[in-house]
C-alpha cells in the first residue's frame, strides 16, 4: 500500500480510501491510485473488490453485423479475460440497424455498464457510438469508427499479406497471383498492399497481371483460377488468396485441371479457418488473424480504460502463418 | 384492466397492483394476474414495467460447448425476442469445465438474473445446472438435462430425417442410403431411425447395407462413398447425409468418379449451412433445424416462466427441407 501511495502521490490513508472505496475522494485521486496500484501488480481480487463498490461490473458487447464467425473467437477470449476480473458481459446484437442499435445502447447504459466494445466487420469506418458524457470507455474491435479519440482494435492485415507472400517467395515462387474479395473492404486495400511491397522488396514485378479481385467464394475462386490459367501466355506458380474459401475454390480447380499443388503451383489462403483449410485437398496455408489474441487484448484494454487509463488510434495485431501441405514444398 | 381481474379471479385493484406492483400481494396472486395479462395480449409494455419493478430484467446464457455456429442463430434469435421485453442477456462460455460453469453460475446468480438459458451441444445428457432452491426459471436449449423436470428445447432431428428420405422417395429414388456422424450423438441415433422408419413405411427395405457411420466431415463424406460406390454389387441412387460436410465431401467424391448428381444419385445434406451447400457443385438440398425458431421459442417459454408458468420434458421443433439442385430432377 506504501508503495500505491508513493506512486500516485497521495498519503496511505487516501491510498486506502481510493482502493477500499469508503471515505470521500476526488475522482481524479481515486483514479491516479487504481493506476499505480495496476502498475506495481497490486494483487487484481483486491483492486476488482475495490472496483466493485462503485463499478456495475459488467460491460456491454454490441455487435453491428450478426455475431458471425469472426465476432465468435473475439468475444469468447474478451469473455473469459473479463470473468477473470469478475465482470461480466451483456450482449447485444443489432446488425446494421441504426435503430436498433440505439435501442441496446439506451438499455445498456440504463444497467450502467462500465464499459462498451463494439464488434463486426463492416465495409467502411463506421459512426461512433454515442455515449452521453463519454465518460464510459469505449473500445472498436474487427470494427472501426469514424472518430481520431476512439480506440480500435484491428489485425494487421497488411502484415499478414506479407507474411503469405515472403514465404511463397521463399519457396523459390516468383510468379505470384492474388485472388481476393471486393474492394470495398479495407482488409481487401491493405492485403493487396502488403502482397505488392513485399514483391517489390523482392525485387519482383508487382503489376496487375496476377491479380484478381471478385467476392468472398469458392466459386469466386474456381472463376478466377480458370481467368488466370486457361490459354495464358504465363501461367502464375503460387497464388496468395484474400480468404480461405477463394483458395479451396482455387486449389478445388487447379487439381481439376490436373495442376499439382504445391508442386506446380503453391496455395495459402486467408483467416486459417479449419472448415475450410482442412477439408481442402491438399490441407491449405492460411494466415491467422489472430481473434483470440485481439479480444484478449480488447479485455485487457477496457479493464485498464475502467480504471482510469486513456487509449486511442488504431492498435493493429499480428498474424501468424500456419504452414500446411498446400505450400510445403518438402511434404508433397 | 377490467379483463384481467375477471380472467385472473381477483378484483380490478388487485390486479391493477399485481401489474403496477405496488402494494403487497402474495406471489401467486401476483403471478395469476400476470399470466392473464399475458394471454390476454396486455400491452407488453406495461407487462414489461410492471415485472421491472420486482425482476433484474436480466438473463443468463451460459455456453457448455463453444459458442459455436449451432449456438449463433439460436442466442441472436433469444437476444431479439427478450430485446423485445426489455431484457437483456448475460453471455457466459464454460467449454464443458465444470469448476468455470460452476464460477460463472455463481457470478450470474450474483447479479440476480431472473432466468437462465444453457446451450450446447453435448454427445450425452448434462447433469441438471444446480441452482440453490430452484426458483429460477432454467431452459436448455440445443442441450439436454438428465433431469424430468428441466425443460429442453430441441430440434426434431427424426422428424428432419424422416422429411429428407421421404423426398428421395418421392423422387423416385429406391436404393437410398445413408452416411452420417458418430454413433455417440443423440443426432446420429434419432436421424438414423428417421431414415430407417420412412423407408419401411414407403415398403422400402431398411438393412444396414446402405448405412456408414463415422465422422462429421468431407473426408469422410468422400470416403463412405468410396467404399459404397466402389466395387458394389449394387450402387445407391440417393445419399442422405447426416451432415452438410458429409454430404459436400459424397457429392465432390461422386464427381470425381464421373457420376452425375442428382440425375444418377440424388444427395441430401442435414443443417442447412450455405458455407457448404451453395459452394457444393451442384449446389445441396439440405435440412433445416430452424434454430432461429428455437431461439426464439425459448425467448418465449423464458418470458412466461419468469412470469410464473411452469414447462417441463423435451419440447421438439420441426425441421425444414431446402430443396436444391442436388436433389432436383427437374432442374438438372
Amino acid at each position: 500500500m506504501r508503495d500505491v501511495a508513493q506512486r500516485a502521490g497521495v498519503s496511505i490513508g487516501t491510498a486506502s480510501k481510493a482502493l477500499n472505496d469508503n471515505g470521500r475522494l476526488k475522482a481524479d485521486t481515486r483514479t491516479r491510485v487504481i493506476a499505480a496500484a495496476q502498475e506495481l501488480g497490486f494483487r487484481p481480487n483486491s483492486l476488482a473488490q475495490s472496483l466493485h463498490r462503485t463499478r456495475s461490473m459488467t460491460v456491454g458487447v454490441l455487435s453491428t453485423d450478426s455475431f458471425g464467425r469472426f465476432a465468435f473467437p473475439i468475444i469468447e477470449a474478451l469473455e473469459e479475460r473479463l470473468a477473470e476480473q469478475g465482470i461480466a458481459i451483456f450482449m447485444c446484437n443489432a446488425t446494421d440497424d441504426p435503430e436498433r442499435e440505439k435501442r441496446h445502447l439506451d438499455q445498456l447504459l440504463g444497467k450502467r455498464i462500465d464499459g462498451l466494445l463494439v464488434t463486426g466487420r463492416r465495409m467502411d469506418k463506421r459512426p461512433p457510438v454515442a455515449v452521453p458524457g463519454q465518460t464510459m470507455p469505449v473500445i472498436y474491435v474487427f470494427s472501426q469508427a469514424d472518430d481520431p479519440e476512439a480506440l480500435c482494435l484491428l489485425p494487421d492485415d497488411y502484415g499478414g499479406a506479407r507474411l503469405a507472400v515472403e514465404h511463397l517467395i521463399g519457396l523459390g515462387r516468383r510468379r505470384i497471383a492474388h485472388i481476393t474479395g471486393p474492394e470495398s473492404f479495407e482488409a481487401v486495400t491493405l492485403r493487396h498492399r502488403g502482397y505488392r511491397d513485399a514483391l517489390t522488396t523482392a525485387g519482383l514485378s508487382a503489376s496487375d497481371t496476377f491479380f484478381r479481385k471478385g467476392k468472398w467464394s469458392e466459386a469466386w475462386g474456381r472463376e478466377a483460377v480458370a481467368d488466370l490459367f486457361d490459354d495464358a501466355a504465363e501461367m502464375p506458380d503460387a497464388l496468395f488468396c484474400g480468404n480461405d474459401q477463394i483458395a479451396r475454390g482455387a486449389s478445388d480447380a487447379l487439381r481439376e485441371r490436373g495442376i499439382d499443388v504445391p508442386g506446380q503451383v503453391a496455395v495459402v489462403g486467408f483467416d486459417n479457418w479449419d472448415v475450410m483449410t482442412l477439408a481442402a485437398r491438399p490441407p491449405l496455408s492460411s494466415v491467422d488473424m489472430n481473434l483470440r489474441e485481439l479480444g484478449r487484448l480488447a479485455g485487457e484494454r477496457l479493464i485498464s480504460m475502467i480504471a482510469g487509463e486513456r487509449f486511442k488510434g488504431v492498435e493493429r495485431l499480428p498474424c501468424s502463418l500456419f504452414v500446411r501441405q498446400s505450400s510445403d514444398t518438402n511434404q508433397s
